[in-house]
């Protein structure tokens, strides 16, 4: 058994996205098993249990990961996750991955698959709602899909927005007003919010959005009345229901599940797509246990590793 | 974070069941958090994913275990497991321990804490049906909390039996006829099977049974009629009724979960009992996660240790 710590090591942005659109495509054939991810409520925070098995790429394995907003605080981060790989022939753990900034990548590169499928335009402004590491994660993924022509950015803390978009050298990054950032062609929110901070009217008909940040029950980004302009897309039924974008709009009668257009797996093998280029979409992402292994695949080729004594 | 291998060394399993009793306790007062284990299907086996918080002990935490029938003749144990235990005040992973011994002695705890409160004599016989790992961690377990008189095993392959009897120098133990191992006060099932084995009149009042084998849906090993005839404890409601001994007949309509008698945990905290001497008790054992959190809690004292950089 190895455990690998340095796994984002060289890693090739552009074949993670691959690699997470061959898992969604699974996904969508209906080719993996991962039931939907348990959440254990701790005293500060919280953490999730994620097992999968993705047969194409014969991968199978758990992912742990917290959410503690109070880590930053105490010299942690705000979320760690580990990955454990078992053979899928004997079931023996042959795997340990720090996975806490894999979870950064299979993230940004869901949001990647997303928006190449789903944005109308191949050259793009990005706006994004939030400036912290998942925010940098969505646009170094998706800047390998589309032409990222300009982004603008905003935080509630304006200069961490500015200190984002000076970090921001491949392309002109300017910190904007909030209402300025929606109005763009592929909009990413990443924030921990619990009600809207995206108005309907800010956002322009053809926008694609990526609602990343609401990832537990009681968490939204999006003022309820985009998800009624646009089409929805989901990573998993089950979890966006249970804590996705659509989690409190759902829980208050406002969306209904059957309102959902489809799920990304099924936009990528063809089964669904957007309707029209002046139309909105939404993609609402949970993060799936199948994005951890297909990213583990990667890691496992570039990791320093321990050898650790198993059985 | 630490690695721990050496886990089982000089571990005193009278602690370990005390710490297991105390924590079916906590699962009787409704203090724990564990959801169902989660099962995947693996082409030749499967594994299971364990998440629980266990407060009064300040311990959260995740086992992973497979079960993988043909390995053995691979020269792996048919069951592995890893346990990753949580900071609760960060939800840091703080440690991994090599779980497979420690799954053997959890589950024979849980036998003896069952046996401790269930079985109306303190002097016992023990019937073993099934002679393997378990079998053992299960006497081990029992006669720290009961005292053997003597001990009665089969096995479907006789060597086995005869060489299990052989092994135990501390008791008088004789391999006998499937029939005369039931004829005891604790009978223990510790098999794969399938079909029932134990048939319901080898089976006198008064005889407390731990089933143990039945982990997973399809399994069983007790005649429904013991079911009927006994009161019926389960570890945890959910659980055994997907995947513990009463799975099967509640399938088939020929038991219900309305007839289970109580929780071991509710059993522990004197809500519930044994109602009269000659009756038959069963404990249908499927293992909880909180189990394998009280013995990491344990091992964690005394393992060798590698230390592994996180995060």
């Amino acid at each position: 058994m190895q455990y690998y710590t340095d796994t984002t090591k060289s890693i090739d942005l552009k074949e993670v996205n691959q690699l997470i659109e061959t898992a969604f495509a699974d996904h969508g054939r209906g080719f993996v098993q991962m039931p939907p991810k348990m959440y254990i409520t701790l005293p500060e925070g919280d953490f999730r249990t994620m097992p999968a098995y993705l047969p194409s790429l014969s991968l199978a394995g758990v992912k742990i990961v917290n959410v503690h907003p109070g880590n930053p605080a105490r010299g942690l981060p705000t979320v760690m996750a580990l990955t454990i790989i078992l053979d899928i022939a004997t079931g023996a753990p042959v795997a340990i991955l720090n996975a806490t900034k894999l979870t950064d990548m299979r993230t940004g590169a869901a949001g990647a698959v997303a928006a190449k499928y789903l944005s109308p335009k191949k050259e793009i402004i990005l706006g994004l709602i939030g400036t912290g590491r998942q925010a940098e994660a969505q646009y170094r993924a998706i800047s390998q899909e589309l032409d990222v022509s300009g982004i603008k950015c905003w935080s509630r803390n304006s200069l961490h927005a500015e200190k984002f978009a000076l970090a921001v050298t491949e392309h002109d990054a300017r910190s904007v007003p909030l209402e300025k950032a929606c109005d763009c062609d592929i909009l990413v929110t990443t924030t921990p919010s619990r009600l809207p901070v995206v108005r309907s009217e800010w956002v322009k008909e053809g926008t694609h959005i990526n609602a990343i940040g609401a990832d537990a029950p009681g968490k939204q980004e999006l003022d309820p009345l985009l998800l009624k302009r646009g089409q929805v897309f989901v990573d998993d039924l089950p979890q966006a229901v249970h804590s996705g974008e659509i989690n409190v709009p759902i829980s208050r009668g406002i969306f209904t599940p059957g309102e959902i257009a489809g799920t990304l797996g099924e936009v990528v093998i063809g089964m669904k797509k957007r309707k029209k280029a002046d139309q909105i979409t939404i993609f609402d992402s949970t993060g799936l246990a199948i994005q951890d292994l297909a990213i583990a695949a990667i890691a496992m080729r570039n990791g320093q590793t321990i050898d650790l004594p198993f059985p």
